[in-house]
């Protein structure tokens, strides 16, 4: 329940990602191959190198550097970027329980020239003991001075974890 | 983790909702006493009279009644108005399973003139043996024809359940 992280499109998902993006929400501004969802994408693609490199900070970095990031996940919430980092960082002690995370089933969802929606399904790979994880994200992107950056993360995973 | 569901807002937390409305993110656009704002908390707080009253049809209506109306809940999508509906309906079959459901903590953040995200917390409380649920919403909200209307549910429950 809180293993939220949306990370990874590897380059095998890149294609079936982009295909899928925004088909099923006909009444939604949806624009999934407009330029800001081009960027959007990219910063989870950066995010989803980093972490499957075992990179914390680097996967942090899509994330907006403000007090007010909101990570939501199960019950709980957390507030502020320093906060999110330490959590990611107290999680996932070492690259075995990082595991291969990828993003499946993006919908990105412009609402206006500096935000903008993300849905999506997120799967985590693992060696046993720890197994797999997944669940989905909504994820709300503003654009800033530094580019597209997630400032609203809410998780939710499975119950089987696998 | 498929209770997930934002009602209520009993007379007595208005005052506390709207003194919490949005006020710890300053980095973002948010309005919590504007038109935009104050329609919203309307269509929730019909939301939670009609549960209340075991009235799923009146829930309802806060969302958009359209095809691409999206709840996402754990690690499952609901898509469609109908089907939301009738998940609702079978998940809560009598007053008892429905108990009482209350809002707490929103933050209403307007994006455009016509999409706002409401992030808060939900909880149901039940008499034993269900007993209390609770948990976290993520929705968006997009103004059409008839008014703002809930377009993308996010739901995660706390684990324990209680």
């Amino acid at each position: 329940m809180r293993d939220g992280f949306h990370v990874a499109l590897v380059l095998s998902l890149i294609v079936a990602l982009t295909a899928g993006c925004g088909a099923e929400q006909p009444s939604r501004t949806t624009s999934g191959d407009a330029q800001p969802s081009r960027e959007i994408r990219a910063v989870m693609e950066r995010q989803a190198a980093a972490w499957n490199e075992g990179d914390i900070p680097g996967y942090m970095e899509g994330y907006a550097r403000t007090d007010s990031l909101r990570f939501a996940s199960g019950g709980s919430v957390l507030v502020g970027w320093e906060q999110t980092l330490e959590r990611y960082e107290a999680a996932y002690p070492d690259t075995a329980a990082m595991g291969h995370l990828t993003f499946h089933d993006l919908d990105i969802w412009l609402l206006s020239d500096d935000a903008a929606v993300v849905f999506g399904r997120w799967e985590l790979a693992r060696s046993e003991p720890l197994g797999a994880v997944g669940g989905l994200f909504t994820l709300v992107f503003q654009r800033g001075a530094e580019g597209w950056r997630i400032v609203h993360d809410h998780t939710s995973a499975r119950t089987t974890g696998s």
